[in-house]
């Protein structure tokens, strides 16, 4: 079955984004493969804000091209949305889209989505590419959760340019 | 001169404990050398609630035998404290300690203690055992912070039995 991956960058001290929805502190490390990263995707998973951050910052589209995208919300309306599916029933979209075939599915965030997608059991991996910084303040990668997770390393990777550590977990 | 190297256990989402102080997520990796972690340091410092929970744990001492500890607080009294120098003023009795010659400097919490000293510019490294799980909530390695930090990977190991991973940083 195709998995829910939660895919982000993180600071060291667990934001995904700075106290503003920043995201300068984020450095392009010329030695990550994105567009292989990306290949390994063909579904996209927003909540709502950050959607609308995605939209604001290409002045358009939230999602991306080549990428079915689902944005999570009880108050966007689909007609605000050209180029995505709204949906406002989350455990039923995302449990329909795991028993659909294809490649796997990218849980973009923010941190509210993962904290809903992860309490209904329905995420399946987490990468986080820790950048060498320390926010003090942000956008949490996981808002307070009703549970708590156990999780397995399966693969990790120094970029020794930017200092950025990927980690990959399985959720168990 | 000797570092002041914060050096904790952290859950993936960035608490060093659970939300009623628990250590219990904190696995004991067989091949982590602590006795050798434990040999490149001489001084502890630690907040007050650090101090106490130690304290408690313990059964009597907060400190560590073979450790000069620090501890800081305004409310505590040097009686109420056998095994540590009660401190109310972080930025002297630190600032002192880092022009002494001796080992290094083990911060060894909380995050609140963290916080100041960071502000204050006195924090040279910081080394974090990262554990496997999603806490959903705790205490925080970091609470928001007056300002951030940009770090330097110095060096990383991975401890395949428990999927640990030990990142240390230079603080820029």
């Amino acid at each position: 079955m195709r998995r829910v991956r939660y895919s982000v960058a993180m600071s060291l001290d667990g934001y995904i984004a700075g106290p503003k929805g920043e995201f300068d502190w984020i450095p392009m490390d010329p030695d990550i493969d994105f567009g292989a990263l990306l290949k390994e995707f063909d579904t996209l998973l927003m909540g709502r804000k950050s959607y609308e951050a995605a939209q604001k910052q290409r002045g358009g589209g939230g999602a991306m091209p080549g990428m079915q995208a689902y944005v999570f919300s009880r108050t966007l309306r689909q007609a605000d949305c050209r180029d995505a599916t709204v949906s406002a029933d989350a455990k039923a979209t995302v449990t329909a889209l795991k028993q659909k075939p294809g490649k796997d599915i990218w849980l973009f965030g923010g941190g509210e989505l993962f904290k809903s997608l992860l309490d209904l059991g329905l995420v399946d991996a987490v990468q986080l590419g820790i950048v060498p910084v320390l926010l003090g303040g942000g956008l949490p990668m996981l808002p307070s959760a009703a549970r708590s997770a156990k999780l397995e390393l399966t693969s990790h990777k120094v970029y020794e340019k930017t200092g950025t550590v990927l980690l990959t977990y399985a959720v168990r």
